[in-house]
């Protein structure tokens, strides 16, 4: 096992009817902002009840935060929220609405171009309390100090993280999360998913704990997924699937092991250029990268093709292949096409790609660091 | 799945060298009062790890803190605390060490009698800040607020709870724990193991993950407790059981599902009466919780002989007869009987034990809270 530190406060609160605890977790005297995406809460009845609970605060509303939040609108929000003196930011949606409001945190008090906090990771040192009502289980943002923000202008999709923008808190009712789309449900499991594989699947070192874990919620995933597509209101299966796609990205389960995030690093790029959606860039992306580092992984995708996939007849390089394909293969299940082509994406994008990530510095992904320019490259021609 | 709040603020710093970020994760004005047991810190060398990492600290000391720390004990450090105006407490050991200190960082506050914390819950407003250096995987102290705490006076041995008794972090070198006895290293897999069987195997809620996430810190003590034994300075085996030992019982497998104290319960009273390390009282106690409540546990023995003991063929019954089976066998190869026998301890306790439990109120233990006096002197007899 690697050393590692693991840090962790957020506390979660789940289960039905937890959105009323926002009376006790928010301070009384706080000045809130309540910050949201394209106006679903308001239909699927989350809204009222955060009215209800908050009754006689002093609240304003920021809404409108897009998929793949830009810093061109979270800076609008910035404006609000300096000029409103709000100490406290309440998000509620799924992971953009998140992110976008961990930049907001971080960008009020920051002296300079905010943008700096994402492009260059200028230190952040301060940001705003922030707690969240999570109505979509997929990033994880809900439990950690990342966020992913697209500068429109540019089209750049890129990270930050700060232990200082972790939430306070996490309202998670999977109640919230019935009315999703079937395609909102299908990505989450997908983003979900792969945040385990990319935990999980690099080379042993002799963690077996965290191995059992990541193959835990990936069972769960599998389990949980098609249910949830299959019984929309089966709010057991909606709180597992809600449950796992924390626990996928809390830190957890990649404390002390490598870890490879080529997947997100190509996949933000295609979200980029091609407005793909997050979690289907990842399943378009992922089963390239574990096909091209197939040799690289090669322990780790037998032990992932047996216990995942139950495959342990036939030679080695045929299980590997059929863990590969049953990936692909769950992906689509939950109605997630997983070829650049169902995007209508062609081999054209692939010097694109690798021309953005080369533009920002030596490529050098995976767990070995060895993933070059040219092997994006080749990734990319294998998600054709 | 339940309702659940989970909030878990402890830093965990994890691995070989990670003493020395005391330097920096103590305050540096602190007024430190470092707390440890019988003195194997200053053989097995972490009291000079710690000395070199705190040099030029203002740092008392309090040893001599004894397995089942007593009040007696306690109440001296207490009183060394309020007269050198400690602000901070590094607790150096095991789980009685933690526990130890846990006590005292609530007491040096408390006004009144200190023993009402433990004894009647009396509510803990305020706590001196306390981190923790573990030596010895076992009770999970190093990440929870609970401690457990005796009084020799009148034998009794009893838990607190509180959030701000949480440590700031803690420190798990698995170095530090090379030099364990083969007992204080069975105890351990014991008491790691029924933690999460007293959190696991109760009745479903449809909660896989913390089921797999359950059985895989089981299946994990199961392979890395008897490796440990055979080799002692087998790191990766040390720090899989480290880490295991402390998500046992962090409250995470714990969330959402219904838990059955039963066997810690009745273990303390054969401590408290009997002296019997704390780690052997729980795999006295468990295979005959097990037998007795065999009906209420049926559907999660059968996944639990399934899952963690591979039993699948046979009627049902058999299977959980070899679960059970299984379980005594496990604890007996890490060294530790499981028989009141074993320790010389006849039917004499038993009428003795139910006094003493009945004597606090009305028993009512297990998942269901059906488990009353005299299905406590029964269970007792099954583990004779």
């Amino acid at each position: 096992m690697q050393n590692f530190t693991f840090h962790n406060p957020v506390k979660i609160l789940f289960g039905q009817g937890q959105i009323r605890a926002l009376a006790t977790e928010i301070p009384p005297a706080a000045r809130i902002l309540l910050t949201y995406g394209g106006g679903s809460i308001r239909s699927n009845g989350v809204y009222d009840q955060i009215q209800q609970a908050l009754k006689g605060r002093v609240l304003f509303e920021f809404g409108g935060i897009e998929p793949n939040p830009t810093l061109e609108t979270l800076n609008r929000a910035v404006a609000l929220a300096r000029a409103e003196g709000i100490d406290f930011l309440l998000a509620v949606g799924g992971g953009s609405v998140l992110d976008g409001t961990k930049f907001i945190a971080a960008a009020i008090p920051f002296a300079g171009d905010s943008w700096q906090i994402v492009a260059s990771h200028a230190p952040v040192t301060q940001a705003i309390p922030m707690g969240t009502v999570l109505t979509l289980p997929a990033t994880g943002s809900e439990m950690n100090g990342t966020a992913v923000i697209t500068r429109g202008a540019t089209r750049e999709k890129l990270y930050f993280s700060s232990p200082l923008v972790m939430p306070r808190f996490s309202i998670l009712d999977p109640e919230t999360t019935f009315s999703l789309s079937e395609r909102q449900v299908g990505n989450g499991v997908a983003d979900a998913f792969t945040h385990v594989v990319e935990q999980y699947l690099t080379y042993p070192v002799n963690a077996p704990l965290q191995d059992r874990m990541a193959e835990a919620i990936l069972l769960t995933l599998i389990e949980e997924g098609p249910k949830t597509l299959a019984q929309p209101e089966d709010y057991d299966a909606r709180a597992n699937l809600m449950w796992c796609a924390t626990l996928a990205l809390n830190g957890l389960i990649g404390a002390g092991v490598p870890q490879d995030w080529t997947t997100h690093a190509i996949g933000h790029e295609l979200t980029a250029l091609h407005g793909i959606d997050h979690g289907r860039t990842l399943a378009i992306v992922l089963p390239a990268v574990l096909q091209h580092q197939r040799k690289r992984k090669r322990a780790k995708l037998l032990q992932y093709a047996e216990r995942i996939w139950g495959l342990r007849a036939g030679d080695e390089e045929s299980r590997i292949d059929g863990a590969i394909e049953k990936t692909r293969a769950f992906f689509e299940s939950v109605g997630v096409p997983t070829r650049l082509a169902d995007y209508s994406v062609s081999a054209e994008t692939i010097p694109v790609v690798v021309e953005r990530l080369a533009g920002r510095g030596p490529v050098a992904l995976g767990e070995h660091q060895d993933i070059d320019a040219a092997a994006v490259g080749r990734i990319l021609a294998l998600s054709l």
